[in-house]
């Protein structure tokens, strides 16, 4: 195995350049904003967690996880996601804290392997969890602000799908009892988004005519309100009723939110957790394959950290939209080069503080040689480039002009 | 070994609950915008690097360091400064920018072991790093925008102390030449600001008199400008006298820049990172025992990534400076609650919508017995709180209240 180079760093991870950076510190600066107007606080937990609490609750896979030892010997991982480590603040330092709590975050999430797809190692989500509510409304509540916050990070056309966990469980326990295996499989097919494994895993297991159609026919239940209706229909299953009469409040509430048009009913989505016992939803950008965010219900996390409580949540794939939105990057300041020489020093730099203190940018210089200076030469044109930075004014204190202009 | 309680945290690592993540927040922000206004860019760089390039080069003592191993089997470390990864940057994306590169940073911070002694594993530096300028004035330039940085951060009273590696190095040659091993030894303890350790090492040395008591009066060698004057006198080696002649041109940078007021020279000062070349200072609080800011100048870092180039630059301790500051997190924010009913929820849910827009801040609840609710009881005095938090503003949607109204 070979050293690695001097400037390398490890694959999966990246460096973010200044104009990045402003356009990430634009998109997180926005959305938290706009969480915190919903009454979200944010909070902040360590990037390193115990394996044996945090690390098994996220319900990240094992090999996915960053995992170290500290010099006691106990195993170590870099968080792969703020849900746990938020449900086990919630059990601990907020455990007297009463519910709800509206809990908000931006945070790097690690997750190992992922660099083999030349997916990333680290990035960023910025979300929140409603913790202590388990009202529909709570579950519109969080769905809407994901909305709200996908408009605020500036994602212009997205939809958000949304589905139950309690509706497939459901009907698959109706019609697949007892073969627990074949379940995993159909559902694993789904999460992948893999309707053609999902129709040929459905032909394997060579149900009836009727059974193997109903089953096939939930890849159909996609669609606006009118999917509900359709869906009570599909199953004598009571979870799975009960599943599908609180996604229809879940709608009417959305509706009164008038957000409709941003959301469709999926009812072959199972979100990509397995601790989500409920609602769960993604939200797809136009013309992009994967989840711009992603959120659900978890009504039995808190209780493997000692507080049992419902809960609901979501987080935005922030690193993604950085891909996806190209432009707004705050206000662009007003930069101004100043040049002194050593006698008009103090001079020079108290207007740069005066400057400074106007909100404009300010790089001061001493400059060695008048003559041989570009950005002081005549004729040039502002904005100037010089060194690489742009400047569109320049300011020179030269102590011989000084002495011999009208002062 | 005991399994770590469901609710455990690793020690050394700390939850930031809403009260101190606003302030840190505010901390940050204002410090970030002050480093923006002084021309400084801000980049991020992973959390992980390889131990073999970062990792080496950061100078922090290897038991220091969090390490892991990828699934490649190459050691990667959890970044031990900022610094060292900005120095990989320069040589690597940004190798064809041109210099001077002003670059700031906010950015967690690992060091394993620390917890032993009850400091932090994990903890913030908000930095600046100007690379490509060797001048004093590059010098001056950070140790002032450190000044403005510690008022921007809301630090009253502080003092910058300022030294130079190349004095005690050059001194120690003269006197010691040779005896690596007792110049070590009298550093770590200065490192240590163990003044008495000192003094016992150097009467361990039997050095003559005149050596002895040489070397015991650099520890008087802290003060304004006088002291530079005094040090010239002090050491006949080139080295220590270059030295001090440049800590003269700084000091007469930091007078034009009207800020020595907050500098004292001290020559018994080393840096902490074995990185250092050149001039180095720490920013102390009044009334705190370690530093809140701390910074120097890094000449041959750079060439070890590939890229020779002179560098100055310092970081603030944020999580420090966080413990210290107690006030000012930013703007108190007017929190309304607006219950609801179902018939009344569109035009509750619009209302908060409204209210949002103008800036405020609004938690929304269905109510389901308006005659239990405590908010909207006769004679509420505001602010009111409610399930743990307060609100200036109620607004009940009550349908039935609005169809006996005036409607």
């Amino acid at each position: 195995m070979s050293k690695p180079k001097v400037f390398e760093k490890p694959i999966g991870v990246k460096d973010y350049l200044p104009h990045a950076v402003s356009r990430l510190r634009h998109i997180e600066g926005r959305v938290l904003a706009c969480m915190s107007a919903w009454g979200y606080e944010q909070i902040m937990t360590p990037t390193i967690e115990y394996y044996d609490t945090v690390g098994v609750a996220s319900s990240t896979s094992d090999q996915k996880l960053f995992k170290l030892l500290n010099n006691r010997g106990t195993t170590l991982v870099l968080r792969s996601d703020m849900t746990s480590p938020i449900a086990r603040v919630a059990s601990s330092l907020l455990k007297d804290a009463e519910y709800p709590l509206r809990l908000s975050y931006h945070s790097n999430i690690f997750r190992a392997i992922e660099e083999e797809a030349g997916r990333e190692a680290e990035f960023f989500q910025t979300g929140v969890e409603l913790i202590g509510d388990a009202s529909a409304e709570a579950d519109a509540e969080v769905v809407a602000l994901s909305i709200a916050s996908l408009q605020a990070a500036g994602v212009e056309r997205f939809k958000i799908a949304v589905g139950h966990v309690g509706f497939l469980n459901g009907l698959l326990e109706e019609t697949l009892s007892g073969q627990s295996e074949a379940q995993e499989q159909l559902k694993s097919c789904l999460l992948r988004r893999d309707y053609v494994g999902y129709r040929e895993q459905l032909r394997q297991l060579q149900l009836s005519t009727e059974l193997e159609r109903g089953l096939e026919g939930i890849l159909r239940l996609r669609g606006g309100q009118e999917i509900c209706e359709q869906a009570l229909e599909f199953s004598a299953n009571e979870t799975a009723k009960a599943s599908i009469r609180h996604l229809c409040e879940v709608w009417d509430v959305l509706k009164a939110y008038g957000v409709c048009e941003h959301v469709l009913i999926d009812l072959t989505m199972i979100g990509d957790f397995s601790y989500y016992t409920g609602m769960t939803f993604e939200g797809y950008a136009a013309d992009l394959g994967f989840p711009v965010a992603s959120g659900g219900r978890y009504d039995n996390l808190l209780s493997q950290f000692g507080r049992p409580a419902p809960a609901t949540g979501f987080a935005l794939k922030t690193t993604r939209i950085l891909d996806l939105v190209r432009s707004g990057h705050g206000e662009e300041k007003k930069r101004v080069l100043i040049g002194y020489d050593t006698h008009s020093r103090e001079g020079a730099l108290l207007a740069a503080a005066r400057y400074r203190e106007q909100g404009d940018v300010v790089v001061t210089e001493r400059v060695e040689d008048w003559d041989s200076w570009a950005p002081g030469a005549a004729g040039v044109a502002l904005p100037l480039t010089y060194k690489g930075k742009s400047y569109s004014a320049v300011v020179p204190f030269q102590s011989s002009q000084i002495k011999g202009g009208t002062v």
